[in-house]
């Protein structure tokens, strides 16, 4: 988990001779990102926080006046999260029918997975809209509930300005290519190993 | 990204099988998975998202009526979702003077992240408080800011129905190993390097 090869720096001086080189190598970094441009955002691996903060996200759009438009392509009702974010900004679909494990219906699934994509689509093309989330559409690129090439068509043509985010665990290589921000949630413990179970507030 | 090895299923009956066969091993798990107890969560990693998931979990607690206490340790005013989140329930220190490389006065942000370390083992001793979130806790324990061993201690001792969020890169050992959920945010692509900049109600 460090990956930071450093000695621990302890002395005050030495301290703020190496923090004004960070500086100025951070500064560097900032002049040369000039380019201000809607972002795609991927959330995906096999640990906790895709969704949750995807949702952060969602919030600072919010904290910031911005419009934002959630589409939850798994869950049947919104997240607890929806219930405390009520705003004239924020619009909420939970399309889903659950867990695919419990729905067991695959042409059912899919029916549900082309509302959430109607959804989704004209929230990309609302351009009072700053910033479509897609929860779990990695997910349902995954069991080829939405044909990916339309999936990718509309992510390539979308508002130069609009940020998208897309969460799920096995993101398609092809999504994480057009994407500009990608990271990978690595579970490195996870209580159920240990016996205990999910927990309001915590987990849902 | 791709971490499950199995071909795709697309003919339904075939899918109703195997999501019956998912939800049986599913349920095993959580009836397996029988303790409650207060969490520590770790999100670490140089990727993005750590601080932003912790958000998220602040909000489902509150959601779920649940009352939380942020302490930010490196930000010197609080994130923009702070104002979005004002409720009683709330509450939101921000203790830090900056980006270490912007301070460059190692003993100023040891006497901050001492102020910070009262705030929030207050709130670890208030019984009516669900979550206790220490952003950057694990930059402050790598700078050596805090000693280890007194952190490691009263995480140790906490009450066991609370939950703690502990964010920053560079987790110490001692900590992962201390917690009951650990998450690595692993940057696989960042806008930076593609010469995009920070941006508003996204970065920050």
């Amino acid at each position: 988990m460090n990956d930071n090869e450093n000695r621990k720096i302890t002395d005050p001086t030495e301290h703020k001779e190496a923090m004004q080189d960070m500086q100025e190598s951070m500064r560097a970094k900032m002049r040369a990102a000039k380019e201000k441009k809607g972002l795609i955002i991927v959330n995906t691996g096999n640990g906790k926080g895709k969704t949750t903060a995807g949702f952060g996200v969602v919030v600072r759009t919010l904290a910031h006046g911005g419009k934002a438009v959630v589409v939850q392509f798994i869950k049947s009702s919104p997240d607890a999260v929806a219930k405390l974010l009520k705003s004239d900004n924020l619009t909420w679909h939970a399309t889903g029918g659950g867990f695919t494990w419990d729905t067991q219906d695959r042409d059912g699934d899919i029916a549900l997975c082309e509302q959430g994509w109607a959804l989704a689509t004209a929230a990309m093309d609302d351009p009072e809209v700053n910033l479509v989330m897609m929860d779990e559409l990695n997910v349902v690129l995954r069991y080829d509930y939405l044909p990916l090439e339309r999936v990718l068509e509309k992510l390539r043509t979308k508002r130069p300005d609009l940020h998208v985010i897309i969460t799920g665990r096995d993101a398609a290589p092809e999504v994480v290519e057009l994407a500009d921000l990608v990271t990978e949630m690595k579970e490195i413990k996870h209580p159920f190993a240990q016996g205990v179970k999910a927990q309001r507030g915590i987990e849902f």
